[in-house]
């Protein structure tokens, strides 16, 4: 068994359901401590978060980041085989993690341990940062780490973060970036009554009905060269008391942006503002703002060696994506950090049967090594 | 104390709350039979109706309808006094049914008493037509009652309802006819997704936007000299799992018309679906018919001579509504009755501390006795 599918099997052992760690970056510590690294340990609230790094404090530094807490197993009898206990069929390692992302993080690992013992010397500074709060809240993860580093002027230039990004095969895509977003709840208030007598009432539905249709049908922008146009989801709305009769006094509806770098979060805000202004309604909004959007540029020096590395490799010319959804390269980026993420491919992530091809486990350590070759 | 407040009172104490009657058709039939009135008993389900004449049966009819069963009290100790308790303060009645409809009820009962008895050979029939269940589903009570007079061709030819028709007091206000209610429960299919991924769901909330701004928009029709314009109210949108990133599969909405007789619940239903056609929609709708227009037309035997007792017993001209919400009189009108509600003031009906000035109490058996002298 080679050392990074080995590696992947003990962490996946670990029910590291979010935001337990359940020991897998005490196992990871111990292993890169006896590698030369040297070790710090971010507690925030329940979370683990581990720092470890090889080289001056100053020196220009590639971080690779990850986290150990995975997404609850579901029913495990839905399973074809027990998702905490690794399991190898026809070259396919099934577990809970194996894809999303302890199999990336194993990787991270013998690459890193790899690394250091070829380039004792080498220039700059290699990392590794791990937590285990990404799927959960996401709060005493990567986002009170950055603000710890912001604080103290921790220096990263370029971060490799593990997301499953390939669609069927590793190297086929990364993602260059993603997109903000932006979340909203808003209540509009009426004055509740008797369908009977909708004068004495003034009902919340009918006040929002052609503002809603004005959100839902606003073009918000075009996107640019490396974005998709922003778009805005209405993901739930609801009004009324179940009776048939009763004009209901209140309406809530959650909307949120997937937004582009062609729009600010700003501008939305206030477009959307301006939307519900212009229709006379009582409402008030919450907006919360769960993720700025980030680009490592083309041309960037991290991008263009992911992307070379990837063709070297794998034989892929990579396809360099900003799709999907959030990641926690969100609250590294903003610290002036070129982001990209590679990993394995992400068609069973959150599902049943989670599963990893073993020949793209066992090929992506060489990946991550050469990244960390070529930058330092 | 008078009769019909004597009456009343016993009818309060007993805590005939929807469905039940708790005795008070029993009181009721006990002391029209020694009157000399039949008694015909019609049970459906849990209900307890009551058919009670006096006449010959293929007579011209005159029948009073009412209802023996209240709303629950809510809490006893919001009351001032025991709902079930009837108490007199200051020239009021007041208890739960004080005004909705008991004490119409024993005023028509104290007229039908002292009508044959001043008039034993009258032209003509009277008769009285209770049920308990009004207030609840009204699916065992009237509108079954009726479906069995249709079946047997039971003559009615005019109707008084005691429904608490006044605003501030006895006579200021009848009415002489009732909007329909017209309720759809419309579901719209989408596809449910992530909201990072638009373009692999359908959100209905989104689908459903603008035709919900054009139902709410549209203007159904003007009303004509008897009913205000038809209304349409949506009461209920639901649509969202609670999660901010997750586009809903299903929107579901409620809403209720409440129209005049310038449009039919064909036409409204009709024009409804073609608005939601209009707009591309995977759209389900269940229609519940909950009871057609009805109207005593200006010049009617009986709302003329109504208006006529209001205004030489009580000095007042009563404004002739169509207002309001529904009465058992949709069930009874399409029979080819013709219907007119005289009763107390509604302030205080379904709420707490329920009363019925005692001075409009007692006033009434004598309205109702001056109908039946005029009609028959």
């Amino acid at each position: 068994m080679s050392d990074v599918l080995d590696l992947t099997c003990e962490l996946i052992r670990r029910r590291s359901v979010t935001p337990e760690d359940a020991g897998c970056q005490d196992l990871i510590a111990a292993r890169l401590e006896r590698a030369g690294f040297r070790i710090e340990r971010l507690r925030f609230g329940e979370v683990d978060n581990l720092w470890v790094t090889h080289g001056a404090k100053d020196a220009p530094t590639l971080a690779f980041l990850g986290h150990t807490d995975v997404v609850p197993s579901g029913p495990e009898d839905a399973w074809a085989t027990p998702p905490f206990e690794p399991t190898i069929r026809d070259g396919v390692l099934y577990g809970r993690g194996a894809a999303d992302m302890k199999g990336s993080v194993a990787a991270m690992v013998v690459a890193l341990e790899a690394f250091v013992a070829a380039h004792p010397d080498h220039d700059g500074r290699v990392a590794l940062l791990l937590t285990s709060d990404e799927e959960g809240d996401a709060i005493d993860g990567v986002r009170k780490v950055a603000d710890a580093f912001k604080a103290r002027d921790e220096r990263i230039d370029w971060c490799v973060v593990g997301e499953p990004s390939a669609k069927a095969q590793l190297g086929d895509l990364i993602r260059v970036g993603r997109r903000g977003s932006l979340s909203a709840t808003l209540t509009v208030r009426g004055v509740q009554g008797h369908v009977a007598y909708p004068q004495q009432a003034d009902n919340p539905i009918h006040r929002f009905a052609p503002a809603l249709a004005e959100l839902v049908a606003e073009h918000w922008d075009d996107g640019n060269d490396d974005f998709p146009p922003t778009s805005l989801q209405v993901s739930n709305i609801h009004a009324g008391t179940g009776a048939n009769n009763v004009i209901p006094g209140t309406l809530e509806a959650l909307f949120n942006f997937r937004y582009s770098t062609a729009s600010t979060a700003e501008q939305l805000r206030a477009r959307a503002e301006a939307i519900l202004d212009r229709h006379a309604l009582d409402w008030h909004i919450h907006w919360h703002d769960s993720g700025r959007p980030f680009l490592s540029p083309p041309g960037g020096r991290l991008r263009e060696t992911v992307v070379t590395v990837c063709r070297e490799h794998v034989g892929l010319d990579p396809e360099q994506s900003t799709g999907g959804g959030t990641s926690d390269g969100r609250f590294v980026a903003p610290l002036g950090v070129e982001v990209v993420e590679l990993g394995p491919a992400n068609a069973t992530i959150h599902k049943v049967d989670e599963c990893v091809a073993v020949a793209d486990l066992e090929r992506l350590p060489g990946l991550y090594g050469a990244i960390a070759v070529s930058l330092l």
